[in-house]
């Protein structure tokens, strides 16, 4: 029987030193990487990847770049294209796979759909979460992880600890009493952290923002906001 | 300037492929690993930090085995006792360090106290959520992250996605519609996994929890439960 394989691996936040052993030993046993993209270019972030593929895989191995599928069967028509039924091939993920990442969905429905067999296999890694609140040394208990949208709905009830990806409107300007951990490009060099109360730090952390997007053409952001605690 | 400096680092959920670089690195510069543990005797725990120190750490480096100090004043006689002002010293802790782990917070209480001086540091780990997540291959979107006695008051508001930890209590029992994802020992050799409808596998899962505890004399779980999508 054969069969191929398929890893979903999790880089980390943007560190090098992210990297799981688990992650380096399933990138050396690869035979096609799937290095893709959603559209936005990010050179320092693509440039990072492939040095992290040529650090730990085999000669032989061979890529494929392009655009993310957008739907199964775009996956599909990728995986029958460029992997051989006995071949491994492996998709590289920023953070870690199973957070706020459409991959796994996208891969249980083209095995649904059943007209590619592989098996596949999820390397946890290092997500921007657990990145920016051990940049920060913030301790999480309860919490919810969600996007600047849903909390511009509302900070949810029951919960005084949130974790906010996504944030293009700065939804936390909204919570003036609330403690903010913020950080950009987290892991990487050009790594930049703020925290404080947010009546306090809001307005630098809007400028700090805009200007760092500038600078680099784009951005990747993430906090933490605690509610302060009842006396 | 002498100053001590400490790491606390992320070893991962118990699968020693899950140790990254970093950690690796921080292991091989540490002249005093403090290997402690809550009173709960778990040997092959235990027995995997050790060999993860052996295998990482240079042969001069000491280790002090003892229980987990329950407060800041403990926890800076220990370090005031056993680490120089030039040396740096290591807490281990599985999973990641800043997900429901009380060491970042009594060391910044032992910071702010002002006797012992030192810098630190936290080395992110895979967490217990992440590796469950993983195993399960199960996407995470808007989550809550709690614990079984908060589950047992009730399902929040406003989030379809729970993680629970310590759930002494089979809380997700009284949400027979959810799907779970549960986990014991993951990682590990000894890992058990279940998924499915609630109602259909909770009598499996709580069998199963007790005969796992009952053989190993300990268990670590831990689930993701999820609210069926309205239609
Ligand atoms: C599609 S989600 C993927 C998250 C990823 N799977 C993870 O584990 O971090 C992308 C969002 O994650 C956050 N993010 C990812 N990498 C980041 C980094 N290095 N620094 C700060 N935020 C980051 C941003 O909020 C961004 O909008
Ligand atoms: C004090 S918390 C520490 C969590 C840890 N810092 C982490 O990142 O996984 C301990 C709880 O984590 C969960 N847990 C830790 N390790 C686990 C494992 N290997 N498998 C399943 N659950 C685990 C259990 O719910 C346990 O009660």
């Amino acid at each position: 029987m054969r069969v191929r394989k398929i890893f979903l691996i999790g880089l980390g936040a943007g560190d090098p030193d992210h990297l799981t052993l688990q992650a380096a030993k399933a990138i050396g046993r690869t035979d096609v990487f799937f290095l893709l993209d959603d559209g936005e270019p990010r050179a320092s972030l693509a440039d990072l990847r492939e040095r992290i593929v040529r650090g730990y895989s085999k000669p032989s191995r061979r890529t494929v770049a392009g655009r993310s599928p957008a739907d199964s069967q775009a996956a599909e028509r990728m995986l029958a294209e460029h992997l051989k039924e006995d071949e491994t091939g492996s998709f590289l993920v920023w953070g870690d796979p199973t957070l706020y990442d459409l991959s796994p969905a996208i891969l249980e429905e083209v095995l649904a759909r059943g007209t590619v067999e592989f098996e596949y296999e999820v390397i946890p890694g290092i997500s921007s979460v657990s990145a920016l609140a051990a940049k920060h040394r913030v301790p999480l208990n309860r919490f919810q992880v969600m996007t600047g949208r849903q909390l511009a709905e509302g900070w949810p009830e029951g919960v005084d600890e949130l974790v906010v990806l996504h944030d293009e409107q700065q939804a936390f300007a909204a919570h003036p009493d609330a403690d903010i951990f913020w950080g950009a490009y987290v892991g990487t060099p050009d790594e930049i952290l703020r925290s404080g109360r947010v009546s306090e730090v809001a307005g630098d952390i809007a400028k700090t923002r805009a200007d760092a997007r500038t600078e680099h053409g784009w951005i990747l952001d993430t906090y933490l906001l605690r509610r302060p605690r009842a006396h």
